[in-house]
């Protein structure tokens, strides 16, 4: 059972790059880090659970705002390096700034424009 | 004119993480790396242009192959940390096994199980 494990190329860290997207509509929500036991509890929860590096600890995404990410698919890339999580993000909201995506700034004539509207005030969530 | 590229948070070895997906299905092609001047480049010739960790050089995506992948936005993420690509994949094959995309494996009860086909030998494209 942890031959899957093993076949995931962990970097130096012992973490491998997670990738959310919204299991409808395709949207990119975030993407975080997992360790072993992050992409191990993921499976058996059914819920994306990440390794913050910040906190390095272990962190239940959606514990303190609700805003948990059911889990619809996980895959591998080729060099075994990457992970893609198809999700539900309950609440429509992922981003620590109460935004649906953490993806909202696009780049316009050498600036970083936002793009995308606050859903809900931070304050609010946490 | 370099203001939006000190805004990026580049990690120890000069580089971010860069996610393209299809600009029109949303579908997840490949994540690879960015340093300074691949990202500079990108926007400026309009194509995806990462950086090799492996050759340690540029790698403009589609080189040899012809798979080139067209601009049509760039985003970066609230930690600016991670940088998401909006793509037209030229000859809709992404991945070096001739794959759509990169992430073909889907995890299924204890393993990994490559679900898409082999749109093009790789003895063909390279």
């Amino acid at each position: 059972m942890s031959n899957w494990l093993d076949a995931v190329k962990w970097d130096a860290d012992g973490l491998v790059p997670a990738i959310a997207q919204d299991y409808k509509t395709g949207r990119i929500l975030m993407m975080a880090w997992m360790n072993r036991e992050a992409l191990t509890l993921t499976v058996q929860e059914n819920r994306a659970i990440y390794y913050s590096r910040s906190r390095q600890q272990l962190w239940r995404k959606g514990e303190s705002s609700g805003h948990v990410q059911q889990l619809h698919e996980v895959r591998l890339d080729c060099d075994a390096d990457v992970i893609t999580l198809q999700v539900e993000q309950i609440g429509g909201i992922a981003c620590h700034t109460g935004r649906e995506s953490c993806f909202y700034r696009v780049y316009q004539d050498g600036e970083w424009v936002s793009v995308d509207p606050v859903l809900k005030d931070p304050k609010d969530i946490y």
